[in-house]
């Protein structure tokens, strides 16, 4: 890694601590990833981000900073980036994946929460996320009971501003929704002093679009047989994409595509289960149910969650000549996600189905982050539905400690002798 | 107990299972509130009240549909009974508060929820809850995670309508409870066949009224030293509230005041502690921690709970000459309620250092029902408000089991002689 010392210092970083993080993450890339044989060659850039993931891109920020521009930190795939690209500020997801944080996290909040929720808060209060340090403004939602209580706390450390999302899908929802986006613009454009105009917000869909085409187009891979990149690969990059520099990334993703696309005519299946991870988001660097499971005979070739499917699924359209058109076309994508945190929330059993066939899925291994409500319940009418349909699936309650891994390990063997 | 077995049968209730519920009921009834010395005599009626609790209300219940009349389950003080009221239909809170429910709530639920929403599915079900048997529809909203799907499993059984509470109060957030209160209007009309109008609407805001009046009055005693009236007695109708006849209830609660008027003026302190409760509702017949407090030299003098002073507080307004015009009221009142699921909620510290005051509170026990992530997470904020301001404060966080009841009497025990 780089020398960022200087940076992390004038990010008011707790440099001890951060440097007992920096110290841990190495080894944990290297056992899960580099162990991998016969990877692409195309991941290097990627093992790049990795061991720079502190340095370089929050130095750019800073470079963006200097010049008058804006960061804004999020946490969840509702808030629209298209309008802060528009606004020409970067919008950045946070530090929240890493068990690191749990403890600092916990002095703030009940222990019985989400890992994930009380990581982002461990981040911030501990002082040694770069990313949290660097960000001018929060985005939050209410899209957990958990999450929209945090952002309180987390408001005493840097400004918070919250977009209330429907919990229902009615037309006065869309209404509603496309409020919620009025408001967010208005809050843009006084943070950064950039007024969104409808030739900006159309650059910003594009910017938002070529991030989706380019995963679609990686995730495409993945329905082959064998699929020429590793699910945790696939998952690193999904990762990435809510931090690194867009045009770069999407490069760097296609320039993957290319090399997987040759890649893909020499592979011969080794009979691998195919499995779908369908859940809760693996923030970065949660890469725990992945290695456990690829380190067994079996691939997962998809990820329906909001690290995988729901992030780039369905474009926002650019067709319209007025700002109010272009709202329209962000609620209209946005809120075709299928999370959970609607009542109800069919359409994601819709997807999980089309899905399987599409990726050609053996079983499905839904996966949840402790204490969340929202798809913990929702995994019995998942649940239902697919055994109704003959798809086998397996539940999985885990957080960011290690303690459960043999045991998941060996549930995840027998649900595959099963399958 | 009266012979309900017929009326039970024709609501297709679980008869055995029902019977170890009803043998449970009157020992534990006995021993919390019948040991009581010297109470005053207008208990007598919720005595029979609860003698009577799953026959002579749903009895009436059945004559109203006999009638051609519908009953409404609701769960949560933001559903507006006004409405109900109008339309001719009757509103009953549901089955939620024991523990009998819990483990056939966790067949459908994960078993880390809150035990008030694992009781109410379990209640529906089993079978043993002659509510949920007599309900036409059940009105839910989007108040927490947990409810909010809890909803999906319910709706299996009976239809169930959501209202979609904002999760904020800006005027957006009023405009948009006002339409969904207008929903919720269609939704009754639509169910009862009775037209809801700027009379009727009036008529039943003032039958809501005349309960939140009674109620006031009942708490205002609670402000004398010694209080009147016990702590747990005044719990117990409050839950009642949700039940009974309103007519009948007014005119017990008004009798019991004017006993409590002429009992006031003899009563001498014996200067016990008087303690607030603030936190997660408590249905019943969840009387655990009034219980364990009132052993000890100690009285509960105000709720600042959902059973509590957020049911009763602040009327609606029956001025204006449109429907219109009395959503808005409706909805002025309701969102002035103080619940944890808003964000910010910074007036429910207002309240409760204002019940401090008004109640002459010595110290205030935060009240949490296990996994309810909206009113422990807002703990913190709370004691930081109320430890600047030199008021003392304990965090509980409990279920229905009785497991913890001697470790809570040691904890409760320490902090009122620290107070």
């Amino acid at each position: 890694m780089g020398d960022y010392r200087e940076l992390w210092k004038n990010l008011n970083m707790d440099l001890e601590k951060h440097d007992q993080l920096c110290a841990v993450l190495p080894d944990m890339y290297g056992s899960v990833y580099l162990t991998q044989e016969n990877r692409p060659e195309g991941m290097n850039y990627f093992n790049f981000v990795v061991s720079e993931v502190h340095g370089l891109r929050p130095a750019e920020l800073n470079e963006h900073k200097q010049k008058g521009g804006k960061v804004l930190g999020t946490f969840c795939v509702f808030v629209p980036d298209e309008v802060i690209f528009a606004a020409n500020a970067i919008p950045v997801g946070l530090c929240a994946g890493s068990q690191f944080w749990v403890e600092d996290g916990e002095k703030h909040l009940p222990r019985n929460m989400c890992p994930l929720i009380k990581a982002a808060v461990g981040a911030k209060v501990s002082g040694t996320c770069p990313y949290f340090q660097s960000v001018d403004m929060i985005v939050g939602e209410t899209t957990c009971d958990g999450k929209k209580k945090a952002w309180e706390i987390l408001d005493e450390y840097v400004p918070v501003h919250v977009m209330d999302l429907p919990q229902m899908k009615r037309t006065k929802d869309y209404n509603m929704w496309m409020e919620e986006i009025k408001l967010f613009i208005e809050k843009v454009e006084e943070l950064t002093g950039n007024k969104v105009t409808v030739e900006n917000l159309k650059k910003g869909i594009e910017i938002a679009n070529s991030k989706r085409r380019a995963l679609k187009r990686l995730y495409d891979f993945r329905k082959m047989t064998p699929s020429p990149i590793s699910g945790k690969d696939a998952l690193l990059i999904s990762q990435i994409a809510f931090y690194d520099d867009p045009a770069r990334f999407v490069q760097k993703v296609n320039e993957l595509c290319d090399e997987l696309e040759e890649r893909a005519k020499s592979l011969k299946s080794e009979g691998k289960k195919r499995i779908m991870i369908t859940g809760t988001p693996m923030a970065l660097p949660n890469w725990k149910l992945h290695d456990i499971i690829e380190n067994l005979p079996a691939e997962v070739v998809v990820e329906e969650t909001c690290t995988g499917t729901r992030y780039f699924e369905n474009e926002v359209s650019t067709e319209g000549e007025t700002i109010e058109d272009l709202i329209k076309n962000l609620a209209d994508r946005y809120l075709n996600i299928n999370c959970a945190c609607f009542t109800p929330n069919t359409g994601r059993i819709d997807d999980i189905k089309r899905y399987v066939e599409e990726y050609k899925v053996d079983g499905v291994i839904y996966s949840n982050l402790s204490f969340c409500h929202s798809y913990s319940i929702e995994y019995r009418n998942v649940e239902k539905a697919l055994k109704e349909a003959g798809i086998p699936i397996m539940n999985i309650e885990t957080d960011y400690s290690t303690e459960d891994a043999g045991q998941i390990k060996t549930r995840v063997e027998a649900f595959l002798e099963m399958i």
